[in-house]
């Protein structure tokens, strides 16, 4: 595990971890002490998006005929983890000053993305590795697939019927609606699960290196889900090009982050070289904060050091 | 297979099938000798709109790095059977006036929205009923099922960047989506296919009624994807209110027609109640065309009675 993590010093596809980076820039410095109290300050703030959200998913997807198709869909979305991308759509939209109704269907069908992926990644197939763990089926692994297949299309309808009565948001919409679907096609978490899989079954010549299959892996099912939902909170809320740019990044950075303690978490052990790596791309994210608003960039800062960002 | 069949003749819930619209109108009495005529020309038509589409989604989907993601994908796409709701899209926007390329995207989209689900369709999994023709797994079931996840968002991608420069078509681009989410979604072909499952598993108190199961898998697995293809055609080319429901109503009937000849096929059998409802079907589908213009409207209407209905 620690050699896996060996990457994130060297060259990399993420920005560049060289020694000057690794000190605390200046700015950044006084992160730390302030962190306790924006951690307590920010909890409720997180805890008020999410909440938001699940409202909003269960006004959407409220059981009604035929309930054999809603059961099971209403249940499988809420039986999925929630992830912070959804989360973190919200509070980049409020950070460039975006109202938190304008993001709410976008942080939705990007948790319905992630609840069918983790829907489809449980499926019990003839080739799945014995050693994935699998999730109590309910409604047996068909209604399971179907119902993944259900969901997906779900949050686009959400999303491409979330425009204004006078569309003048439609060019932002199916803006949104590219972001979303690149970070869970081919390019994006279907090619970290493939990705995943490969790695797992260690059949393949190229995957030999760890280093290069673990950050693929956790770029890719993780880094930008959450760089795709700070982009699309910023630009529903109607932010620059630079402030999307730099949101997307803190997004990737707090996702990898993420996705690293999920991989740590799983091992059931922390080493030095991963913390010290993990607090290298904290450094990273919060440096993409620095030309916001400082008033602003509290709450929306403290998930890179709350315990919210470790699940 | 002929009870089956009965319910089209009774209440249902397609238009009402009673004695008096069960002889041809005479507005369309003319029509059977016509069509010897029209199919010889209207081939053509067809095989050069479905060439088109192809064309349009080898170059959408070449098989570019990383190979082990884009050639599952592209094989996947290009082995599942064409579905004529994509020519359909294309021969309605033409119907009602707009250039072929208007439609290309949405009918490419719709194609890939059918390949997806014919190859989750065919996934081995655990409770997969026995009787089910599996398709030759080349990649192993794991791939299939993502890339299977991975043609979905690609096929909105697709659609959503299909807006012009000027983002005059953006207001029926995203209607276009959701037209597409609702005919593939949780009360369109996933219905179907779930209604399906159930079916040929014969637990459930409700599927007693074979007529209504059979009604409801073709209506919603074909028939709505073709009443969906021809609604986006008609949308895409600028046709009226009229026309568009019009064109989704020929649709819906063309596509419960395939339906059943389908299921026909895989019975190996024809029996003279079946086919009298088929009969029907058309009937009805080519009063739908009858406000159009009489001199564009002999492409499209030959799909009723060509063989490229019957595949």
């Amino acid at each position: 595990m620690a050699r896996a993590l060996s990457h994130f010093t060297g060259k990399s596809s993420l920005p560049s971890l060289s020694k000057s980076n690794h000190s605390r820039p200046s700015s950044l410095s006084c992160y730390r002490p302030m962190m306790i109290t924006m951690m307590a300050q920010s909890q409720p703030y997180w805890a008020s998006i999410e909440s938001d959200i699940e409202v909003h998913l269960k006004n959407a997807i409220h059981v009604r005929p035929p309930v054999t198709v809603f059961k099971p869909m209403h249940c499988l979305v809420f039986a999925a983890p929630k992830t912070k991308a959804s989360a973190l759509c919200v509070a980049a939209c409020e950070l460039v000053g975006g109202d938190r109704d304008r993001a709410m269907d976008a942080a939705s069908a990007i948790h319905l993305m992630h609840a069918a992926a983790y829907t489809h990644e449980h499926l019990p197939l003839t080739d799945r590795p014995i050693s994935k763990p699998m999730i109590h089926h309910t409604y047996g692994p068909n209604i399971e697939l179907l119902t993944g297949d259900g969901i997906v299309p779900f949050g686009f309808e959400l999303l491409a019927r979330s425009v204004d009565p006078a569309q003048k948001n439609s060019g932002r919409i199916l803006r949104v609606i590219i972001e979303i679907t690149r970070a869970i096609g081919s390019l994006g978490v279907v090619d970290g699960r493939y990705t995943e899989i490969r790695g797992t079954q260690s059949n393949g010549e190229e995957l030999r290196d760890e280093d290069t299959w673990m950050e693929h892996v956790c770029k890719k099912k993780v880094g930008e889900m959450h760089a795709c939902g700070a982009a699309c909170g910023a630009i529903l809320g109607g932010g620059s090009e630079e402030e999307i740019e730099k949101l997307r990044k803190y997004g990737l950075h707090v996702g990898m982050i993420q996705g690293m303690m999920m991989m740590v978490n799983g091992l059931g052990r922390k080493e030095e070289r991963e913390m010290e790596v993990v607090e290298r791309l904290k450094v990273l994210a919060l440096k993409e904060l620095e030309s916001f608003d400082a008033k602003k960039v509290d709450l929306i800062s403290s998930l890179v050091e709350s315990n919210l960002c470790n699940v």
